[in-house]
């Protein structure tokens, strides 16, 4: 009976000006997800733990499983026998790529378990698949940073083009996670389907600009493009205090401040460890103030992705 | 009496995927601008060359004395006494940054005339209030390029935030100008003012892949990033033989094809000097067919920008 274990990290999409198209993975929290090859054939969800009994044990619907089955078909080796336990350390709906991660560090762990017969990039479009069952669109922006580490584009979907991004040492990400939930589905349903010219400008000013920031580095230019025009205003309502939470986080140091993929949680980036624990504090504070319990978590920039634990 | 001359190449705007916000320069064609400065008070065009008697004399007309009166306003000195000779290269409503290239010159030689008051980068407001009076928008996708050289990314309008791309080496600009000529004014009135999301999300996915693609340098991702969803479905109906001649330039070997600024003229870049030469043959003949003469430049980008000569 060969078994694995793989971890894999939460990831903040969108990164306030790249929506749908930008997205970087963060050390901690991740998700666990532990497989093993069985002699009978089919995908079991087994044993979920830490989501409260909320997500689904169904193969076709829960997303480790969902990807997995998609990979396994990929191969052709939809025969394999597989047992899925998940641990889950993400919050659901929480904005840090929870689906992704379950489904990132499933294809991790099968690749492996079956003598990585795919490219880590490779996995890709089985994470997405899994994005599609989850939340209604198969988008890449957390499961590819989740598969690959770093800062990720997506130039493209159509044919789909990943392009890593250098992280430049010394970045902090600061998560806080308030005690809200939005799920991603709502969260994109209250975006407009058309947007002013002129909007739509500002914000590929601001994403080309975060671009060449995080490979010059430029760490006053990274600052200065972490501005969201589209999704931020509209989901920004959904989320008390927003605006008070950024200007506190940018006055305590941090670069920028934003929604971390569709909310609620917040992510801010520093250049010190320091600056991001406190900014972490400060926002917490915030959210305190209107009797929000929240978590924070602080970390490097993780630039390995899911791996084999 | 202290006269000097200047010159200031032409420029690409929007690089198909950069509307409003990016541009690059070339070595040739450029305008150049001789500068005296006189006793008598004012700022006075005395002579236009190559215009064919179209460009207006009348010093809060003209790109290049407009430029300059809002310089000499900007640093205290309105009573100089300026005569500016123009000589015009570049086609007029071309899409290759004819009005931006005078008054950068302009500016580059009154700048150097009265010992370097400003900085390069502070000439910008003032070639831009040029183009405020030449096409109606205040816009400095040409103006920055021409006067700094490069590629210029202009990260935001409010405040101004000019950044500066890397040029990698071995990279080729092929332009073709046929004998159409269209105001940019008119070229911009054909744009919706409110776009789908989905095309500004492809739109901005391209725009980050060209600011990655040319600093990493990643060839192969610039030429998949010079996409326009959004200006060149619309402005490419104004061009005969549009997309024939985007195909055929491509299958010469160009990276990429596209609308320079507004049109009408056509931009490919290339990674060798031959390269180009062949598919600005190859763009010229397409025009042939359709009885549209034309002009071919080749040249490398410039990364100097306008210069006193």
């Amino acid at each position: 009976m060969k078994t694995i274990k793989a971890f894999a990290p939460a990831t903040v999409a969108n990164v306030s000006c790249g929506f749908d198209v930008f997205g970087f993975a963060v050390e901690q929290p991740g998700d666990e997800v532990t497989l093993t090859l069985k002699k009978e054939p089919g995908v079991v969800v087994k044993k979920i733990e830490g989501d409260g009994g909320r997500l689904p044990l169904a193969p076709e619907k829960n997303t480790a499983s969902v990807a997995v089955l998609a990979f396994l078909e990929a191969i052709d080796r939809k025969d394999e026998g597989v047992e899925i336990y998940l641990k889950k350390n993400l919050p659901l709906g929480s904005g840090m790529g929870s689906s992704a991660a379950s489904a990132a560090a499933a294809l991790v762990g099968i690749n492996h378990l079956l003598g990585e017969p795919l490219q880590r990039k490779e996995l890709l479009p089985f994470a997405m698949e899994a994005e599609r069952v989850a939340c209604g669109s198969a988008h890449a922006d957390n499961v590819a940073p989740s598969l690959l580490g770093g800062f990720v584009l997506i130039r493209g979907y159509d044919p789909l083009d990943v392009v890593g991004i250098p992280t430049p040492e010394d970045l902090y990400c600061t998560l806080v996670h308030p005690h809200l939930e939005l799920k991603t589905e709502d969260s994109r349903q209250v975006l407009r389907t058309s947007i002013p010219l002129k909007d739509a400008i500002t914000q590929w000013g601001n994403i080309a600009g975060l671009v060449a920031g995080l490979m010059k580095p430029d760490f006053g230019l990274i600052g200065r493009s972490l501005k969201d025009v589209i999704a931020e205003p509209v989901r920004a309502l959904l989320i008390p205090g927003f605006d008070e939470i950024k200007e506190k986080a940018v006055e305590t140091g941090a670069l920028g401040c934003g929604i971390s993929g569709s909310g609620p949680t917040i992510f801010a980036l520093s250049t010190e460890r320091e600056l991001a624990s406190r900014t972490g504090k400060v926002i917490q504070q915030q959210f305190q103030k209107l009797k929000l319990e929240s978590e924070v978590y602080v970390s490097k920039i993780n630039t390995r992705g899911a791996k084999v634990v």
